[in-house]
């Protein structure tokens, strides 16, 4: 069945749960439109966590960004609300989301958001 | 009033008809669906014109492109159709339009197609 | 209304007052006067910040560079003068500005200025 | 149905055939086994041809250049075994095969291989 | 004397007139205002030219690219512009002027003007 | 005798046994199977330890990778799989196993696991 | 009047004694002569340092680093001069200054001295 | 049996005799001696060209650059004698074999030597 | 002897006459002072040249270039003096010298010089 | 007299023992020969190290890193070698060296061999 977006973030079992790793994806190709221009926005989205019992499943990690894609976000909220919305899928011992928005009047946007389980 | 998506590409005079001379642009935001699989794709695009009456304008770029990202198009079809809307427009000496779409399944696509005037 | 320089900062509510996160943002396009020959500076200038209760706000802050244009400053004045005032209007966490000034008899300058609310 | 390394490669009606345009693809992922001694070689391999009357199928090109991963080749051979079947499956106007094969004793090797209508 | 900005773009004799040979300069410190919203532009400014009889005085090309600093200028007028009055002002072989944009509305500009003596 | 894919990693005895010293090895090529759908997947590894008494043979090294090759993996499986093996084999005082997965549907994936002696 | 190599190293009072913030400068263009052969040394030269009550005057370091032009100095011993004199000169919190001396013989040195107020 | 240096270069049938095609290899590892100091040179060897019968054959091809490591060669000559004997070994339509030499007093070298059969 | 500045440029017979090549070298180390302020010039000088019956030196060419350490220049007459100078010492085929001068004013200037025999 | 291959490292008396520094220098120009094979391996050297009473001078340390031309190493092995020798030839507070290895088998090895005085 075909890919659609989706506010799902699926998850499987941490397959190495005596090890401590990270896990860490990114990709080029986020994008949502801004809420006051309804122009489109873009960024590069890096996500980095410590999984506990669970890890994020690739294929719903590609949805979920899609979702954004036609709805109207500010940078750092919208950074932010990732960072909430991963850390409740997953539950794991520290996450770090960082958004890189492209140049915008001269000036880019970096936000970092950071969450840890302590 | 705000900017929108349009089919519509608007032209200003050149203003130095009697010199010979280049205009490029380039956006690293240009994104459509897969028209089998209804995915974004994400691609550079970049413009290279010689301009004899008429120059394309800049705002109407911009919405002109814009009006692709949420329709399905085929990279061979899509760059293609780019060309000989913007050789429509402005009626140049010469055009080449160049899409490098993102690496899907581990390949990367450039498409460059030219017109010119004779 | 068409933008202005401008010496007053906007800030607009921190969206996510519970999470910690950093807001950085960039640009290549930042220039004043030497206040010693009167002939143009150019640097560029980057400002990260962790915001407790405001964030700046982007309209505001492009317009904020701006207003150094017609203006005679000394690189190691100026970047403080900067980070004075954004500590000022936000408030933030803590605060970093860094001026990144163009060559100039062969030398260039970097001046980073830090702000911390402990 | 689940994609398999395949021999045939599929195509596509060239859709702007009044266009003069070319397409290049490449990918860092093509590995192939030394005839020698049984060791996996790997290459970027990229492609750039202009069509006529036919274009190459982007999923077919994956599962071409798959066929090739358990299957012992000499640099120079592959390289031009791939342009040649390129070549029959879609009789462009011309097309160009670059293969560049990691280093091996210190010496790395680029083969490209062309093919012209005329 | 303090340097000032001036529309007048000085010469020296051609040191070496049985030579024949190119002159390049560049800066990224070329900066206008648009016609439309008053807001800065930032350009990187590529000048090329091979001399005849006469060779622009470097302090010169400074203080006429300064020239332009307060005034409003399109991308492709005020590139043509730049070439007009540098090839009056010394009478070149040929000369080409290239001004790289920088991004607005994720979208940069390059204007290349050409002339030549034939 | 040629080498052979083994999962046998061999040692040797560390030379310096007295100095404290890390040894990095990094491979562009190592390649798996997507369980899910048998395409192959393709990664950089980089391993960084430090050894105690024993080192890890290279020739080995490149026959334990290989081993992989034709083998369904998931990404965080086979990144901690790997160094597994390799503490198990050469007890080190630390070890860093860093896997950096080609992008797939737009995102890429960096899985990094560490081992402590302690 | 037209500047002169020298040996004094000129300040000014601190602009923005309460706040904390660094200094760095960077120039490609330091030359001297070889003590031994007569020939010359070429280094990149960077200053850092976190000014107290008096700041480096720019164009007096250019004249300072000038004078070293007709003199032969070691690498260890100059780079160690200039911490010294600069140390002298401005009383800072601490100093860090690097030379990157240019290749001889195959082999590049990298020279980092550092001064401490505490 | 262990390879040697060795001034014999081996060659193999070209598979693709019915092609136009160039191969080039490339090696970072190539060393002679100078002829007037005994001290060890380094240069990054590129050799391209279009096979006509014959191949070089790379086991060879290293053998034999291996074969200057311990000879003394001026660059322009050790440069052209490679091709003289690279030519004379395969008979290629046409051949260029490029050293860039390391930096020597500040000052680095490229020979480009090249032969055409007509 | 210890080497010293020169204005003699020595040579030796070309080794390979009956090739056809080209021999460029490069040094980031070249200074002169400006004839109107007396303050040092920084350029890299590219020079590439065919060699008929002689060859450069390489051991003159650095006291060649050294030679200019101590005298004022502007930038497109030293450029121009140093092809006029090497041409007549070793009269090749055809001869290109290249200066890039540093960044003055915010400015470079790369001088670009050609001589052919024909 | 000309340099030669030698074991024996000369040093000279630190000009600056009041002041901490470090000194680092590197060579891409570093050769053995592998121990089983016989064949050439190539890495780039980097030490770093802060003096106390002793610095190791520049010319024997291009003729200790020669003497290993000739002679057969494993990586691990030459790299503490090297750290040890150096150690003893001039006791400094504390040393690293790193030996970065080419590539072998699609395979690069860094080692990083570390010393302190305490």
């Amino acid at each position: 069945m075909a890919l659609q977006p989706s506010k799902i973030i699926e998850t499987f079992p941490n397959p190495h749960p005596n090890n401590t790793y990270t896990i860490q994806f990114s990709t080029a190709e986020f994008t949502t439109l801004c809420p006051l221009t309804g122009q489109p926005d873009f960024a590069t989205l890096t996500v980095e966590y410590s999984p506990l019992e669970w890890c994020l499943e690739s294929k719903s990690i590609k949805q979920f960004l899609w979702s954004f894609r036609d709805e109207g976000h500010f940078h750092e909220d919208v950074t932010n609300q990732i960072l909430n919305a991963m850390v409740t899928a997953c539950a794991p011992r520290w996450m770090t989301v960082t958004g890189h928005f492209n140049i915008r009047g001269g000036i880019d946007f970096v936000i970092t958001a950071k969450y840890s389980a302590k």
